[in-house]
């Protein structure tokens, strides 16, 4: 896969590995370009099982991808699910749906045909190479998701009045100082510790160059400047299209905002472009493996004990809904994908170690909301396209849809967005308080548009939901506990996204299924 | 269309440009977030022009926005059009065209079903809102464009042993320098005429947050710096998922390897997220003006004379290709979109003044090549989803298709794009040898795979093409030439990207021709 030949590569990063340390052989790898850019392996179970049987438990992404390498390795799989749906929360929100929330909170969602509010996850990282993977396998098609726009809005309601702040003036300002502060630094000779001779010269035409510093090395308003950060007039056509130059943002202004605490939202490992959503909702990647895994689904199944023995495991279930009949299956060996925040509250034969950190663990709260317009005038009035935009206002976020952009036709947006305590303050509200927040929060930065063009609204407590107990787990080393939770324990293994360095991501529950059924399977073929 | 209620806010303008002048009025309109996104208004033509013939010449974006616009307003409406095909440079090279060249160059392209390249405009900025609402009225599908990956490398052939590095390295360890050398000048004080007290240390804050500065206010190796720029091995699942830190590039290899020059690329105005592209190929927008005013336009027509007098024009033309019948048509009005490379070749009675303005303009040169691959191997082995690779080698950049990204199937890359001296270079070179070239350059970056998955290669050069004479117009400042090539010489005016801020843009030939047809319009309905 090396396209320097694998060779040779690997031989001279051995060597350089052995005769100068890891740290060097890292230096080696990132500097030739082969620094991995995913930790996704195809799993290969070889050896044949014997028709060993397997009961998993939960079928979210980590259970179905489980039971999908489990049954192709050939053992005997079935899958016990709480809800009456597959997926986990690998799932989406549509017109029709009804949502009952603990605490009593009951919604039916109104959305119009065809749209829809991915509560749970919404987009897929480049090097997520595990959900690439069986996307690709089940025919699940993803297109680009737009995370970085230039367009978009940073708002401080205590910061210019109020007024939101394209996302460019605030990020090529901010550069444009900094890079302006250090040339000047340099040029005093301040650095000359630092930086001397060709070094020094180099750095201050890097400087001029990224910040767009005039001839004095100055970030002013200039065409030059507007070229990053925005014409107050754009160039445009004929006798009238002459640019004007936009004003930059004062300095002291900018760092006094504390909007800069936005600008790398985007650059981080995960946000790294490109990224993917599936077409058609987050929800096509569940459909795609329940279509191949779905028959060995029992559905409304609550899991009410976890009994292991020399021989196998025994779990008993009753109906979830209380409408349908419970039961008990036996198996050779488990896979246990409930979290930890649900599994901690089940009968379980669970070793000491396994136990504790079951018990130790706590789940992150979350909470979604999505507003449904008539028209998307984001796009039509503001020109933003897909992307977000961060507010230190309660919904603390408003994400505009990546798929059918340029439509004249409705857009859903994701209205709020937030962890912590926020969280916890927007989900105390009703279903309906809920939406007006979302609705009051965002007219602050977009205007009457944002109540005139609202069709309908929903939203999602992860801290409320009864199946989950939480968003994803939480480790606060990955020590010990963690190895004791990953590690099989006689015939049951646990795995999901709380058992990854992957916390909330679905790579995260695919990458920990695809390690813990690699050492079952071990475990498996050593008898 | 604002956000805010159109009536306060353009009171309140009016008051702060009365008072205070148009630069506090910019910045006021700046902070209120209502700068303009684009120049391009809808174009409206007012008043019956009682049947006047216009005959345009020239069917790219500029002359089919122009028949457009002109017939909907009741103008008698003809083009004449050099080639066999509606789009001018709006084009896109499929399997089985044949491309003739100035020189003698042949080529048939011989890409497979589906794959194409854009040999002309290739991504549409979201600002430029003349060229999309145009695509929405014509029925033109768009599709973000991946402009910026951070998994694209940067490479220069004399610095890190020519092994390209990937964007996001070069980016956050830039980044991470400049805001440690900063943090250093700031807490030794030296920056204290610029900034003191709390604005000093929300710089501070800010440079360690922005740099992922260590507690030594250091960017070092470590998890937080990877999570910008990648890791050594990123984080996975289970019990083998531990992250491991990368190593950043020393400063001094950084700053002498010259890479940072390409890190604002995507920073620019033009390339700010989201960009587009239509779905199929470019020329999907050609074909869809040609759908409305394919009936207008004369083909195969070679333009030798343009004659004005009292009443009307008339234009001689002649069949380009020679097998056809040459003619003349006579007109009340006419709009000319034959780029002044060209005109400055024909018999045309025009305005001494717009005569100096055709003489006096050059035109870039301009060279691409495309080249169709059998597997996606950028995707597949190096986990790069669309988006640029930049290069110090001849060819200068490789572009990773947008569209169809994740399939199975082939794709074809950007494999070589120059202006200047190096697309002389290229384009000197035979068709094969242009090839050639690219692969050899490719496999510097890519490895041995650039050439073994090689299916089919293309290449253009605007400079040897007869129809423009060059990739677009120049002026070296935009002043009295200008307004004089611009304005309405008796019955003709001219239009076209040439005649535009915005020089090369499909939006510059669209908001030119509005610009134009606009004051056409006026002088016509002054009778």
């Amino acid at each position: 896969m090396s396209p320097f030949g694998t060779m040779s590569r690997r031989n001279l990063l051995t060597l350089i590995g052995a005769t100068a340390g890891s740290a060097a052989m890292l230096r080696a790898m990132t500097t030739m370009g082969h620094a991995q850019e995913s930790d996704y392996k195809p799993v290969k179970l070889e050896g044949d099982p014997n028709g060993a049987s397997v009961v998993i438990l939960g079928a979210g992404l980590a259970g179905m991808t489980a039971a999908l390498e489990l049954r192709d390795a050939g053992y005997n799989v079935t899958i016990l699910e709480y809800q009456n749906r597959a997926g986990g929360r690998c799932m989406t929100l549509r017109g029709g749906d009804e949502v009952h929330e603990m605490g009593g909170f009951t919604q039916k969602v109104g959305f119009s045909e065809g749209q829809y509010l991915n509560n749970g996850p919404w987009r897929i990282p480049h090097h997520h190479q595990g959900v690439i993977h069986y996307c690709q396998r089940l025919g699940v098609e993803l297109q680009p998701f737009v995370q970085q726009n230039d367009s978009a809005y940073l708002h401080s309601q205590t910061s210019f009045d109020g007024k939101p702040q394209r996302f460019s003036w605030v990020k090529n300002d901010y550069l444009g100082n900094v890079t302006e502060l250090l040339a000047k630094a340099v040029n005093a000779g301040s650095l000359d510790d630092e930086v001397t001779g060709e070094v020094k010269d180099m750095l201050l035409e890097s400087l001029r160059a990224y910040g767009a510093l005039d001839g004095d090395m100055r970030y002013a308003s200039n065409l030059a400047t507007s070229n990053f950060r925005d014409y107050a007039k754009p160039p445009g056509g004929g006798l009238t299209g002459a640019p004007e130059p936009s004003v930059p943002i004062g300095r002291d202004d900018l760092l006094r905002s504390g909007l800069w605490e936005y600008l790398r939202e985007h650059d981080t490992f995960e946000h790294h472009a490109a990224l993917f959503q599936p077409v058609g909702g987050m929800d096509m990647i569940a459909k795609g493996f329940e279509a191949e895994v779905g028959s060995l689904i029992t559905f409304d199944a609550r899991v009410t004990r976890i009994a292991q023995s020399e021989t196998g495991v025994t779990i008993d279930y009753e109906s979830a809904s209380g409408t349908g009949q419970g039961g008990s299956v036996t198996a050779d060996y488990c896979v246990c994908t409930i979290p930890f925040s649900v599994l901690g509250q089940i009968d379980a034969d669970l070793s000491s170690d396994l136990q504790n950190a079951v018990d130790g663990m706590w789940y992150y709260e979350g909470f979604k909301a999505g507003l449904e317009m008539k028209r998307r005038f984001w796009e039509q009035d503001e020109q933003i396209y897909g992307g977000i935009t961060f507010t230190d206002l309660p919904i603390g976020q408003i994400s505009y849809p990546s798929a059918n952009m340029m439509s004249a036709g409705p857009g859903t947006l994701l209205a709020a967005y937030r962890f912590g305590k926020q969280a916890y303050e927007l989900s105390a509200l009703t279903p309906e308080q809920r939406i007006e927040r979302c609705l009051a929060d965002g007219e602050k930065i977009h205007g009457p548009a944002y109540r005139q063009e609202f069709v309908a609204g929903a939203s999602w407590a992860w801290h409320r939901t009864s199946w989950t107990l939480g968003c994803y787990g939480h480790w606060d080393e990955y020590g010990t506990a963690y190895a004791q939770a990953c590690a099989v324990d006689r015939r049951l293994v646990c795995a999901g996204e709380h058992l990854s360095y992957l916390p909330g991501w679905q790579e995260g529950a695919i990458l920990s299924a695809l390690d813990a059924i690699t050492r079952l399977h071990e475990r498996v073929m050593a008898g």
